[in-house]
């Protein structure tokens, strides 16, 4: 049974929608979980910190996991697939995959070119409709991820990670506020004082 | 594998766990997808908006699309089934289905008299539980459509493209803000200067 | 076909799709239906609220409702598991599901102390996926309610329809409000004048 999970900083509404319909039209068995569409708009350092917390706990089967928090959508940034061991990951080269990637074992990674599995028209500002959520379909079904494109040897790697000690001090990054108001930071339970 | 959507403005909550409850209880291999719950409350135009523009996503095998966004519940305005060539819509006859309705091709509307597919005793106010959850679990199952109820030659028509132009401007309606602030109104792209 | 349902206070977001990735990797043919995870943070009477007035209507095969708002977490509060004639609810003993369990015909109540159904180590925060969410996987599965630990025999209860007449007057509490401003008290409508 593949599960299919979406992550994104488009709301509770009909884009989420939108790209359920392509993919449950494709393959009508997907099994689609959402993780967040809560995602602060365009802040790709919490959707990689929410992917990352997250997807190691999809163990069964073949999981796929899209991402589209995509500030550059419409520019030259290529559309990735991610082969790893426990899972596959599509989404755009801003690093909001690089984290949740390593996680689950990188294979290879791929510029997700493959024409075929586009949907109408490429807009400029919609990739989760005409890129995205279609190559997750094919990739349900079935579709080896090596077919979505040629190998990628860069890309943009976020470290959810990332703080500095100065003396006493710890600088670190926000990277999500929860419903409780617990603020999330950078810094790691085990780097704590 | 019917699919059937869901678009309400119950917000996130147990009134939608109530229709899903209702649902799967009569069918439980129903795929049941949230479009958005998040409509403004007894704004039909809005729902009209987000029903028109995702709908026509969903194409696999036979959907059902329910959509409660009833200022009018209580009152006389009559609960509609559309018979579709692309699916079914069912919900109230207050213009919220009606451009959805044309997208997927109208094959025949019927008031949904059919008291064999009520839940319980009518409220006034909760017919999403009452009269329409327990009607998109029969139609789920393969009732078919016509026996819902009678045929209606006149339905309330809402057109979620309305605008007009006066000389060098547009007056339009905002239909829906999305998740990054854009607003989104009754201009269609293509009729933008 | 097992339907496990879901109420929190976690917000939708990652916390919940730890939990949902738990259950699936444990039982991919689980139908994971969200009750409601906006519950107002740490309020148990909501929770109450909520899942009384909805697990009565899922009513198909086996159906598993887990709750969890649990301000009690870490402390000595017992981890609970309600086997009902309609279901079985997994919950902190704190109240959460004891006017739901009612609802459903309790047979017996059960500790939640077998160590085999753990995930990882405990934690002192999060037992939505160190303690429940693998417990319901497993009773997803199929492992009876009586396996979950000991019998109890006295749990916290709580009244979702608690209130007091004086002369004219009605006290009561309010537990939930709704997405219309619809403010839900205490007072069933049979009370009221």
């Amino acid at each position: 049974m593949v599960v299919v999970t979406l992550t994104t900083d488009f709301g509770y509404g009909p884009y989420v929608a939108v790209m359920k319909g392509i993919i449950l039209s494709m393959n009508p068995a997907a099994r689609i979980v959402d993780i967040s569409h809560s995602i602060t708009p365009q802040c790709v350092l919490e959707g990689a910190y929410v992917l990352d917390s997250t997807v190691q706990h999809f163990r069964s089967g073949e999981n796929i996991h899209l991402g589209v928090v995509d500030p550059g959508v419409g520019t030259g940034r290529k559309p990735l697939v991610f082969k790893c061991e426990k899972g596959i990951l599509a989404g755009p080269d801003n690093g909001l995959l690089s984290a949740a990637a390593e996680g689950l074992g990188i294979i290879s990674v791929h510029e997700l070119t493959n024409k075929a599995w586009r949907y109408g028209k490429r807009s400029a500002t919609f990739h989760g409709r005409d890129v995205f959520a279609p190559a997750v379909g094919q990739l349900s079904k079935g579709a080896p991820a090596d077919t979505a494109g040629p190998v990628v040897k860069d890309w943009v790697k976020l470290d959810v990670r990332a703080h500095e000690r100065r003396g006493d001090e710890i600088r670190s990054t926000i990277v999500h506020v929860d419903h409780f108001g617990n603020v999330v930071t950078t810094v790691p339970g085990t780097s704590m004082p």
